[in-house]
């Protein structure tokens, strides 16, 4: 199957990234599927048009951790989307039979406008992103797009596009799939949402240091207040990261029995919680250490070639299908 | 000064289009300035998505018809929209920070609705075309748009969006001026609104046979009911066209003179115009005739080469302006 999915560089990855969609690349990926990873840089435009300054930077800073968490360029493409311009150049033809109300019944778009009240959202990019979206995964002919639940809906706008393009002009585009993985619902380290402006998250690529100082204080069980007061792991935020990092059925046992009686403390727990983090992160940065800049460029350059040649494919069959195709000049 | 404008490639072009636009752009080539025209293939599909059949072949004849009337290729660069795929990526950028009301309040926007009532204008790129538009007139830099009165606010538009860019990113773009020019109204040959679907329209392409055969039923001053009655060239669609196809002094006062005083019938009054309009058109269809596909390839293939260059260039400012130049994967 053919899988495309791709991020925002709008900074730091963390965590929940991790969980959220990293992990699930990674499965796909070396489940031998033919995988597109990109940096959706146009779309942090759409939200973030007059803050650019780290866009580039970020971009370089997504790849460098799509590698780190194992997305390996042998086996993915991994691409920068601004360096395909015909993602540019579908997303204009395709907006030529996209209705404004259809965009604007996207539930997104209204959604994402009440929640930043304070960002300009009135932008005509912000309008048409789903179109771009839905250039991005149909120039690729992707027929799998991991995403999130948020995302479900886009999925479903991008076949609808592929349906319509199919019907006006010629059977181009397969109409993909999303494929939903679970997710372990991780609350920030204070017990609220993870929240850039709380401070409150773990980033991906950090140091043995600042995760023991990001852990040791996180909120637990409101119940346990004193050492020998007994908790509940459902009630503890912790408990989600050893589920989600992974704990085994012995240890496992060992919290939920050491909790409820009080015979360990949050302390310990968490302890236990530092070595799973530890064994699942330590290799994720030392491999985000070796990365050279020579390496990067070479990934992101030979994985842009390799996204343009299939995107340029995509454009000529587009072309043929809606009569655009001046074949009078190349003769 | 450089000088850029284009058309959609919808039909064929009709007389109207000499004096309302053709013979401008040539005037301003023979002065001496840098003029880029060009073929509008993808406004074309703002309005006209699902009926694309026609738009290349149309589109080649629109850069014969350039070449007809003495765009000359040494002096002028001709290219078609389409082929420059850098408009596309301007546009999905220029996007970012134009809002959805500015663009809802394009007077066109309301108007063209209304008029093309039975063509579906609810889609995206209609809403956005005047981004489009803005990006082929900035994206080479022009200083001066010929075009029509309904197109002014296109322009104002336009320097909008120049000053917006500058002002978020960095000096990139200039404002351009609209050139207007006095056009001669011209009726349709049944002096209605000209329309295709009136078959009142005079081609711009065509042969002195059909050009006599749809001059001489024109209609005149309703008053000439008979041979004797007097008439007034006022009062005449006959007349616009005799001034916009050139008379003499001395035969404009035989034309004001014998119509009044019925000294002369419509007949030879059309005569006379049939003269001068075969002396303006007949060295357009020579010209026309001589074009070879081999040489319209050739002009075509050239004018794409050297917009594509300033274009390329022009994207390589504005990538750096916005931050979104990757020069760190071409070290
Ligand atoms: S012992 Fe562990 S699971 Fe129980 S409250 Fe403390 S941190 Fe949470
Ligand atoms: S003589 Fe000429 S100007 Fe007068 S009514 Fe006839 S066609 Fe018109």
């Amino acid at each position: 199957m053919r899988i495309l999915s791709g991020m925002r560089p709008t900074g730091k990855l963390h965590i929940g990234h991790l969980f959220g969609a990293l992990q699930s690349w990674v499965k796909l990926q070396n489940e031998g599927h033919e995988c597109f990873y990109f940096v959706a840089d146009w779309h942090a435009l759409t939200t973030h048009y007059n803050e650019t300054d780290e866009i580039v930077k970020n971009s370089v800073e997504l790849v460098k951790s799509y590698l780190a968490v194992g997305i390996d360029p042998e086996k993915s493409t991994i691409f920068i989307q601004s360096e395909i311009k015909e993602h540019a150049e579908l997303t204009l033809l395709f907006s030529m039979f996209v209705s404004v109300s259809r965009l604007e019944r996207v539930p997104t778009y209204k959604e994402i406008k009440q929640q930043l009240k304070d960002k300009d959202l009135s932008n005509a990019g912000f309008l048409i992103y789903p179109v771009l979206q839905a250039s991005d995964i149909l120039i690729y002919l992707a027929e799998g797009v991991p995403v999130g639940e948020d995302q479900v809906y886009h999925i479903e706008l991008t076949r609808e596009i592929a349906r319509r393009f199919n019907y006006l002009y010629k059977e181009v585009f397969t109409e993909p799939q999303p494929i939903l993985s679970k997710v372990p619902k991780l609350l920030g380290t204070d017990g609220r949402k993870m929240s850039k402006s709380y401070g409150n998250i773990i980033p991906l690529i950090t140091e043995e240091e600042n995760l023991k100082k990001m852990v040791m204080p996180m909120v637990t069980d409101p119940a346990r207040k004193r050492r020998t007061d007994p908790g509940n792991p459902e009630n503890c935020p912790v408990w989600n990261y050893h589920k989600a990092f992974g704990i085994s059925d012995e240890e496992a046992e060992w919290v939920k029995d050491g909790c409820t009686t009080a015979k360990i403390g949050c302390v310990d727990c968490k302890k236990l919680l530092l070595k799973n983090m530890k064994e699942k992160l330590e290799p994720i940065w030392d491999r985000y250490n070796t990365l050279t800049d020579d390496y990067v460029r070479n990934v992101i350059n030979d994985g842009n070639q390799k996204a343009r040649n299939v995107a340029r494919k995509t454009m000529e069959k587009v072309r043929d299908a809606m009569k655009l195709d001046y074949k009078f000049l190349r003769k």
